[in-house]
């Protein structure tokens, strides 16, 4: 497998093309350390866009049923799909309100997704969910009931094509405008995980220190996809 | 103009209706939350999402030309597009695999979407991007310039559908697995903002704590959010 995806004219990125990024390293490094996924595809020629969770597995993604299920289920050959992933990382403060920018990673990747009918494939699926985010856990959990793999479908997904745009750094003012009279910088913005909120409807068994990892307030999503990044490596 | 949206086939919630919300006032919240949005098109009957800053203005939502532009250049009377805004409020760690779930609000959007021509309305809309949410700050920098206006496209879209799914609360596990020996319940997620970083480039003039308000480590991007929410309110 290339180390690079080859751009082509729907993946290359055409605004700011010194921000693209083809290398499957860069590409999958955005999409690990996302939680959330914006499915986008194509219903009697409009256009659907749905938030999922989903997961990487090589150069296959997966995520659950979506509006789309209806008309997977009908076209086993599976449906093209736009599957986008973005993070903010900064507001950018400019000189002048036209430069004013956002720091970002994002990828855009290409491919024709199916239903996954498998039934220990799609088993599988539903465990890996579980342990991409909290590895270990399976393990101290019963085992998937058929009625649940039964009861709601897995979609699959070959990276076909693929793209990332990132944007980091401070502001790039006109000469002319470095002297105004304001400031500028940038503001970093990240996603953080506050403190476990034990289950109201019955107190939870278990230490969520000792089974999560260090969460606790303030702490970095970071930590929690690192374990991930580990894992997959 | 009603209170509420009204669903139809493309934009009424399939999966988990119980958590499908239809009428403005939480439509507009969960938009005007939003730093990005993704939005869906599609070109030669391929599905397309691009990630984008995004304004709302009444029923209007505006955003920076996208890879769209071209194709949106070609259509005057612009095209189908599907604008998608997610927050993710937490994880939800279940007693079983298949209950772990997100807590997350999300919208969904359909309109037709076309290029901005006017010039003084362009002018107005990136006005409108900083002052979303930098209030004040337009009135410290200088105007924008003629050709700044030329060199970006705005695009423009009337809201015709949207429907919110919102997710909240703790696990729902099936009895049998209450008794179960490991931790349960959430944890919390919300984007938060950092110190601001001076322009490493040239130092900036102004006091980011005096020009942009309450920011600081550890504060929410809420109070940023809450001032723009007071400011089109």
């Amino acid at each position: 497998m290339p180390d690079s995806f080859t751009p082509t004219a729907r993946s290359r990125v055409r605004r700011h093309p010194e921000r693209a990024h083809y290398d499957r390293a860069t590409v999958y490094a955005i999409l690990d350390a996302a939680l959330l996924c914006h499915v986008g595809y194509v219903i009697d020629g409009r256009p659907y866009v749905t938030p999922t969770l989903f997961w990487r597995d090589g150069d296959r993604l997966y995520w659950h049923g979506s509006s789309a299920s209806r008309m997977l289920r009908a076209q086993a050959a599976g449906i093209p799909v736009c599957l986008a992933v973005s993070h903010i990382d900064g507001l950018v403060l400019a000189r002048s309100a036209f430069r004013h920018s956002l720091n970002y990673r994002a990828v855009m990747v290409f491919g024709t997704a199916a239903i996954v009918a498998d039934a220990a494939e799609k088993e599988r699926g539903f465990n890996a969910f579980v342990e991409r985010l909290y590895p270990g856990r399976t393990a101290r959990l019963r085992p998937i009931l058929p009625q649940e793999v039964k009861a709601t479908s897995l979609i699959g997904m070959a990276i076909d094509e693929a793209s990332a745009k990132i944007r980091a750094g401070g502001p790039l003012d006109l000469e002319a405008d470095y002297a105004a009279d304001c400031w500028a910088g940038t503001v970093p913005v990240a996603l953080r995980l506050g403190a476990p909120i034990p289950d109201e409807r019955a107190p939870p068994r278990g230490d969520p220190a000792q089974e999560l990892g260090p969460l606790g307030p303030g702490a970095a999503l970071d930590r929690v996809l690192l374990a991930l990044a580990r894992r997959d490596g």
